[in-house]
């Protein structure tokens, strides 16, 4: 159908003043008297509702549409009248309205306010709140950001595998992906599954991490990005933790931890700007009934230049700060949220990168400093979060790599392909991991990932 | 690291010229004599290679770089100096020549025309071949044209979820997803396995579409996309079937099928110009060693509306073709790839969108016609392969939806929430889905789907 939208009615309003537009949408409310109604309507494209006026006298069907219930969709067709006096700057009188969708009086999206735990329950209804509607646009203009940034800077987008034939990503617990009947499996001789019968001939799992296939294509590209589902069955019923997530890995040859830090630092700028000049509203609408820090703090962002801080000057900065934390701190041990937390908000007040994480608690394809004691690591806490984006250079050198999965007990057969990058024109190369649901939590104040995932899948959850 | 791209060079010559560039990239070839020698280097940002020219006299490392291998990494400063005489427009007089990483003898990729099935066995260094730099880079160009299409419309980007609670989607087999110990199943008490013990509490599969869940954003946003993995868990071992693949999946609401055909149309335009303008050089590339007729039959799309023809009025002209196909065709049946290709590609001449299939033939939740015998569905033919797209109206009328599942003797509670979509404001609508390998495979001239994937999962392989 050829219809107006609310959005470019509202963006460009002088093109429609006094002309007839043509609007489909729901009803968000109506109030009626004998002769005269009012209807907001939303029409999906845009975050803010436009105020319809329809009379008995104009509206053959007066009676039949006062009887609408919440949620009805509608077809309207009327005149836009600007109106400077009025709360809403401008509305539409109704010529006609046609009734595309009644709602039944059960429609559970009455006027009055949710619980988030309720909207979770009927999620294919969310969208059409405002906080949901402002939470999933929001969500995809930051996914478009991300693919904005690195295609502007001529990054390619590698579509690494989901279902992996070998557990050796390392990042996680896996799921496993099987065809057999579980009912009746095939079993080898000595009784155990024998998974040459299953669909690929093997054991497979969804990925917890493209990043080992991204560095194989960063080998022929220089500059690449992976942004898609990865999983882990993890036993974590936390509002931060979710089964299947989205994530985005750029992977940069003839790149050390200090150009990783820089592309981190500006996509991160980068998607913020884009969301606030692409939604005002939706960002508004969070400041006011989210987070009231929000825009603040994002703004604060923009404008400063992220600290950067040793792994061991933090240790030193934690202990020196006196504070009581839960976990006491002592250099070696992994941060916890509370002391990436404090770092970043009450001793650097921003964005801060730490660094050169003792090897430890690193994983094996970092790459080992000179000290031999840590790793080119890097992880940016920011304020609210915590980690939002973890990476590190990648141990290029060959002889090092190796001494490090033996130390580790990890099966270099498994990894033939990933070794052979360092044989065949290897290079300096550098990537992380941003989580794509802890940016859009991150960038509208959303705490629960529940609430940022169309249908999250948790613990004991797969719903719709 | 500061370097410059071969990418820029070519495209802004003139701003190089007679100055100093610092470039990172690998060795494709090397001819060396005793006091100079040629390089032609790979940089991953551009198809094509820049000539290196180093000499003896400006190198102190000259004989440690004429003993690099095929596929080493250095990087290069020099100067950029014009060669309008010379085969290649420019080449690059070196200063400084360091090297990044060797690459030793068995370096599989020596300079000599590999088959594309040797290449699938070395599928994590394929991408630094033409054929496979120029494949992966138009993919990623396609994806983003495909999202750049999307939003700039408004359309909302929803990520589907890819594990999904039920298997009532209804496309194709699917793949089980599980944290169960196969080798210890929990069992309950009739011996059968007890799903409530999985991760999330009952059986969990790979989604094989996103449609249903964006029915529910659709009817939210009115313009949503889907754009993510799917998968069939068919033991189907062709050259246009994988086991895990992208597909696209827009869905608009207040959009009958007419609108569907149209978005359709557009976007594939948008699409083929997009990559026509962006990669030239790669497009020509599969044009003159890929598929000598490609340029040719994407600018006929370019330039021409696509045709429209009922299923009625194609099986007509099938049978009137008089031409014998293997599947003979009558009123009924489901079109092969031969009678598709055979429409698009002797009878119109161009892609012809076929709409209106019997109801026998296609999904519960297409729209029924008014003839009762015949559903509201399209699919898009193009020459050289066939169906491209898939899309239909939806059913929004609740009588006629419930209707039609329990004649197919499908579980409604199954589909509690997307019934009531019909429920609560349900409008027109329609969608369709596009394959996205099937995309890259037309665009590119590429003949199997295991070339277009960057690492394919196909029966019995899941390899990398």
């Amino acid at each position: 159908m050829d219809l107006n939208t609310v959005k470019s009615i509202y963006r460009s309003t002088a093109d429609y003043a006094n002309k007839e537009v043509t609007l489909g949408g729901w009803i968000r409310t109506m109030r009626v008297s004998k002769n005269f109604g009012f209807i907001e309507l939303n029409d999906g494209s845009f975050f803010k509702n436009i105020q319809i006026v329809f009379e008995a006298d104009t509206l053959s069907n007066y009676a039949e549409i006062t009887k609408l219930g919440v949620g009805a969709a509608i077809i309207v067709k009327g005149l836009l009248v600007e109106t400077p006096e009025a709360k809403q700057p401008f509305e539409v009188k109704a010529q006609e309205i046609a009734i595309e969708g009644t709602s039944t009086p059960d429609y559970p999206l009455q006027k009055k306010r949710h619980s988030v735990e309720f909207l979770r329950q009927i999620a294919y209804l969310r969208p059409r709140t405002n906080m949901f509607s402002a939470t999933f646009r929001v969500r995809s203009l930051i996914a478009y950001a991300i693919h904005q940034f690195f295609q502007d800077k001529g990054f390619v987008y590698a579509h690494t595998p989901i279902i992996t034939g070998s557990d050796c990503e390392g990042a996680g617990e896996m799921f496993r992906v099987t065809t057999l009947d579980l009912n009746n499996l095939p079993k080898k001789e000595d009784g155990t599954v024998d998974f040459s019968k299953d669909f690929f001939g093997k054991e497979t799992n969804l990925t917890v991490s493209g990043q080992l296939s991204a560095e194989t294509f960063a080998m022929a590209f220089r500059n690449v990005y992976t942004f898609g589902p990865t999983f882990r069955a993890e036993n974590s019923n936390t509002a931060r933790h979710a089964a299947e997530f989205w994530m985005i890995e750029p992977e940069m040859a003839f790149a050390d931890l200090e150009d990783n830090m820089e592309v981190a630092e500006e996509m991160l700028k980068y998607i913020i700007q884009y969301v606030l000049d692409n939604a005002p509203e939706e960002m508004e609408f969070f400041n006011s009934f989210v987070d009231k820090g929000l825009l603040d703090r994002l703004h604060n962002i923009l404008n400063n230049d992220f600290g950067r801080v040793t792994y061991t000057e933090a240790v030193d900065l934690l202990i020196k700060s006196g504070k009581k934390f839960e976990y006491p701190v002592s250099w070696g041990i992994d941060l916890q949220t509370e002391h990436e937390r404090y770092l970043t908000e009450e001793i650097f007040k921003k964005p801060v990168f730490v660094t050169d994480y003792p090897k430890d608690i690193k994983a094996f394809y970092m790459r080992m400093n000179d000290d031999n004691k840590t790793v080119a690591a890097m992880d940016l806490l920011v304020p609210g979060v915590g980690e939002i984006i973890g990476g590190s250079q990648r141990e290029e050198r060959l002889e090092l790599l190796e001494k490090r999965m033996d130390e580790l007990g990890l099966k270099k057969e498994d990894y033939w392909w990933y070794l052979d990058l360092r044989k065949y024109g290897g290079t300096r190369h550098s990537g992380y991991g941003l989580g794509f649901e802890r940016a859009v939590m991150y960038l509208t104040g959303m705490s629960n990932i529940r609430d940022v995932l169309p249908y999250p899948r948790t613990v004991k959850n797969a719903e719709f």
